[in-house]
């Protein structure tokens, strides 16, 4: 090995040797063309690559016309990256051999490392190793490699790639499977996508799918991101492409595997990668700007519309989506997916009925504007678009045609087509099979989608997209962490603003002290006993002092018989309240720090009733996230129950969630806090707090 | 008026003068070619219809070479079936006319009425009155009338049908919105659907979809039914279609629109109709055994399937998917997705595992069978299509194929179409855009899908597809009934064989009765207190036979004030019990009888945690509820939560579910149930039954 290993490219000198390098080295490429070894330079001859090309196989020869390098000591210069297409067992000794010639960046096919059992591990660590000492990046394993129409480079051996042309255009497809890019150029090419880079980021032991990202958000050939997850890796890299995306006004769109469990497991057995829980990840992509589908079409069909309608400011209200059609069936099965996926629809206002009579549209009462067969025409489409399209109830206006989209586009089409160059925040689903009018919107550039649910789940997404948060602590240290007692819980809590019942503690065996209001909750006082009410360490309405000498007194020997003693007991007010719910804070290993709110008890749990952020959270966001709890419905007057003060559990959620600017919290648990009537507040009665074992936080009472 | 109607045509005649006309009339046919009435006649002749063609308006005039009759009288004959086209308010006298001519079937065209407001039901009331003094049958209103292609009949003014030719084949499709027969049209041509029959069903005042779609069940040359419904209307009619196709092997997938509650309101509002809730509609074609999909493309994708896959046996348990494929993540993205609606997934078995590898196929632990690019040959995937194929753990193959369906069809789609006229139980996903190996797959009737997302939707609901339920009462009247007191309730729930906790009536002031199990519950007793609880009328825990003389005083004086007389009290046992839960049955106006259980309280109501059948259900279909209701976690342990007795719930409301053989009822609610520990039962504790008005259940106690 060298002495001081080269600094590792990074930024743009990394994508540079990724996606446009002068040279490259095909490692293992075969001379048997019907091997997929062969393809690489196949494709790379019949694109008309404009760099160099250096085969190399041990057993030498020729492919197609090439002379074939024996070893990478041969090559006439050093190649900026090199593509691996060694069997598992020869890689670790041609990275050694890149690393040695100087090669910047080595992408590796083969498969059988960390995703294939321990021993794959060490196989995984020890190449990882060795690129390090060279200052060598790795793109894999298991990478099926890099594709940049611009520079006609296809440095891959996927058969998907043997097509006549590539279509150039500004989508970047970074995918963790790589069998998906196939899919996804052909099904692109259909839709009229053109593509800046394609990448198939493999298992990312070095380079993540963000890192490659990043390092090409200043390059103006890309203008969107379009990204295919397995799982959720390298979270903390993810965020910071998604931070300078946005920066850059460069949308970027997901689907991520995992919705169900079925596949969660899948992703864990197949990639070997922790899976985790797909709503922190549902979190972590919305705190970072990036707008998840849930369709394949609807991937392929988003940035469109990303580019036309920008993510929420902070603190917005949800935005609401007005519809415009020739045909009432068309238009319901939109409003029917965006129903189920929780869009808002804004009727016309009054106002801007009026502005449709005068340009002679009589729109009935009701959400959808439905200009029927008979405004089948360019002059009303086009007037009807003009005016929905500026109506300030309406952030996004989605035009349904009919039939006439197949067979006369010029009829409600192309008034899309004419305004595609203002502002007006539109996009199109056309009902019936059509291929012309769909060409003619792609090219205009206004958003279109050719099933009801791609169109629905895309606007349902590009509606709630919003700026990256500014905090996020970013990953951190797994660590159980040591609980607080509950007075010293209360204490973090209460700095932070957080309200808690007032509560004071008492020796085991002494009165409750004077001035309590009483009916009063007596409660071991230990940081050993997070589970107290389990094991008799808590007795409720307790009705004087005297009470509270007696109930201190059974819960030490009650909590004895664990082996837990009790000194101290703390004796907290009891009052009143419309219902009970669940506040928690953790710091995800992956994403960081996450603030959830939930009904309590086991309903809650069984039904997953809850919302989940990115902590911390402004006041907005917390509202949302209260009106993501069903059962929170009954806070709302359901059946004529009393009104729950929601304001203030909200103003809670939001202090809470600034735990995540303590680094010395892992860990903390409200449950439960009481809801009180409208105005009357929140507060929590029982709290655990738990912070980082070397931390300051272990004071003993 | 003429003295005796003919009788109205029904069953295969009707078909033949709806579909199979041997003269039609076009009733209002313009001369001008811009306008959409003079269609019909274009169509009609340019795809060579082989009957008479009578155009008819009263100005006369040519259109296309054809003379145009000024009216009916004048006809050379009388037409099958005539195509009004006349405006609204001339379509009563078209009507009239075409009655006296003795036409038997008219399509109406035009629109303004049920769904236009008051005037317009009358409008409608006095069409369909006219026509049954002829004996004459209606289409529509707002009807874009029908197609046959096998008879070149394209008796519609839509401009879709504007296209070169028209792709026969098995499916007939039924809609309630005419604009979508056109979306349906192109899409089907892009998927390979060749169409028996089309026809917009319109208003239905007259012709009901159910009615028109079971007069062509005979007919050989459909073979499968596509509905597109935007609410349920007639449905008994519907049921019996549904019946009748399902004996005959015909299989009918259905999109319905209501999903969420925007497009309920749409609905209703657009048509008129009543709405109704989805989950309902959603029991009612489960029970008819028709496959209800939630996608668009699912909708065209469908038939193959069902046609492959037959419907459930009763009391069989839910049927698995297995998955092969040559792309992990285009598998996982189908998996994902069946996860999502809840379909069980089959991982090969051992035995399976053995054959698979005798037949050279390494498959790794999991559910997918992955050949990988490496096993993307012929070969091996036609010997693990043989084999999971014919595992008897595996009631569905999805083979996901990657990009070598775009580039080599002969690889990995070949081989299932070497298989179509096997039995085995086959569809396919093809990652790519691939028309090629689509068009392969389609013309052998292999079920094939282009998203991961049709593809899980129509494997759920064809899996999911049962024979249509052998009893259902159908629709009945819609009353509210009268409510038999508590003890009334009971002995109709005892009758039935449902467990009720032990009572005794007792008059108000006398001790509770020798024998009496304390602690128990005291219970205002009267019919016209069905909240009892809210007014007072309920003392629990009452632990000796004075207490309960003391309750019932209490209860009668808490009960005046609202002004009921409470004579007698319901005396029961109390009995601890794990849970409670909520069971109900209702009559449906629209589709009859219903059963429902849910978790009892405001939260499951938030939740809409509930299951809902026909009535009545046998206890196959009962423990399917129980899987259905997510609270009922909590009865299977979950969180080391004792089991609960599901066992008996499910034998209860398979007894409880037979009300629906009782005409006399109307409405009843077991609330709350108590579920006991798994052994020791299920018992009713507070119930309302409630029965016609005019019947024999108002005992008075």
């Amino acid at each position: 090995m060298t002495g001081t290993a080269p600094a590792p490219l990074t930024g743009a000198p990394l994508a540079q040797a990724l996606f446009a390098p002068r040279s490259v080295a095909l490692v293992g490429a075969s001379t048997d063309p019907v091997k997929a070894s062969s393809r690489p330079l196949g494709y790379l001859r019949r694109y008309g690559f404009g760099g160099d090309v250096y085969p190399v196989n041990h057993r030498g020869g020729t492919i197609a016309g090439d002379s074939v390098y024996r070893s990478l000591d041969e090559l006439p210069g050093v190649p900026d990256h090199a593509f691996l297409m060694t069997p598992t067992a020869a890689t670790a000794q041609a990275v050694e051999q890149c690393g040695r010639a100087g090669i910047a960046v080595v992408t590796v096919l083969s498969g059988g490392f960390a995703e294939s059992g321990p021993e794959g591990v060490e196989r995984e660590r020890a190449l990882c190793e060795t690129a390090r000492s060279y200052g060598m990046r790795i793109l894999g394993p298991n990478s099926l490699g890099v594709v940049n129409p611009y520079r006609r480079l296809v440095l891959t051996a996927n058969a998907a790639f043997n097509e006549p042309d590539l279509p150039a255009g500004g989508v970047m497809v970074a995918s963790q499977s790589g069998s998906l890019l196939g899919a996804l150029l052909s099904r692109g090419r259909g839709r009229g996508v053109g593509f800046a880079r394609m990448v198939s980021t493999g298992g990312e032991t070095d380079l993540s799918l963000g890192e490659i990202c990043a390092s090409t958000v200043d390059d103006d050939e890309v203008t969107g991101y379009l990204l295919f997850l397995e799982s959720l890796r390298h979270a903390d890299r993810l965020r910071e492409f998604a931070r300078a995306a946005s920066d850059r006004g460069k949308p970027v769109v997901a689907y991520k595997l995992g919705r169900s469990e079925a596949a969660a497991e899948l992703a864990q057995s197949h990639t070997g990668a922790l899976a985790g829980e797909d709503d922190v990840a549902e979190a972590f992509l919305a705190d970072c700007g990036v707008a998840r589908v849930s369709t394949l079409e609807g991937l392929l069909e988003a940035l469109p519309l990303l580019e036309r309608v920008g993510p929420r400011e902070p603190g917005a209200s949800p935005r609401s989506v007005g519809v415009v059609t020739t045909t009432g069936g068309g238009a319901a099965m939109v409003v029917d997916q965006l129903g189920v996926r929780g869009v808002p629809l804004a009727a016309p206002a009054e106002a801007t009925r009026r502005r449709l009579s005068n340009a002679g549209i009589v729109a009935e009462e009701g959400t959808i504007v439905d200009l029927t067969l008979a405004g089948t025409r360019p002059e009303v489409m086009g007037a009807a678009l003009d005016v929905l399209g500026s109506a300030p109830e309406i952030d996004l206006l989605i035009a349904v045609i009919g039939s006439s989209a197949r067979s006369r586009p010029d009829l409600a089409v192309a008034p899309l087509v004419e305004r595609a160059d203002r502002d007006l925040p539109v996009a199109a689903f056309v009902v019936p099979e059509a291929p012309e009018a769909l060409s003619m919107l792609a090219t205009a550039g206004i958003p279109a989608f050719r099933t009801p649910e791609s169109c629905a789940d895309v606007v349902a997404a590009a509606l709630a997209r919003r700026r990256p948060s500014p905090y996020s602590a970013g990953s951190r240290p797994s660590e159980p962490g040591a609980a607080l007692d509950e007075a010293g819980s209360y204490e973090r809590l209460s700095t932070l603003g957080v309200p808690v019942a007032p509560f004071t503690v008492v020796r085991v065996g002494e009165p409750g002290p004077d001035g309590l209001v009483y009916p009063v909750a007596v409660k071991a006082l230990s940081a050993e006993l997070p589970h107290k009410s389990d094991v008799g360490g808590v007795v409720l309405a307790v009705e004087d002092a005297d009470g509270v000498a007696a109930a201190s007194r059974h819960i030490r020997s009650a909590v004895a018989a664990v082996g837990i003693e009790v000194r101290d007991v703390l004796v907290q007010e009891m009052r009143p309240a419309l219902g009970e719910v669940l506040v928690g804070y953790r710091t995800d290993p992956h994403v960081g720090p996450l603030v959830l709110v939930g009904a309590g008890g086991v309903l809650a749990e069984l039904h997953r009733d809850r919302a989940l952020r990115m902590a911390p959270v402004d006041r907005a966001s917390a509202r949302e996230m209260l009106s993501e709890v069903s059962s929170f419905g009954a806070f709302r007057g359901f059946r004529g129950s009393p009104e729950g003060d929601l304001e203030a559990l909200a103003d809670l959620i939001e202090r809470f969630s600034a735990l995540a600017h303590d680094d010395d919290v892992v860990e903390a648990e409200l449950n439960p806090v009481l809801v009180g009537p409208a105005g009357e507040g929140v507060v929590v009665v029982d709290a655990v707090v738990r912070v980082r074992s070397g931390g300051n936080g272990k004071e003993k009472r």
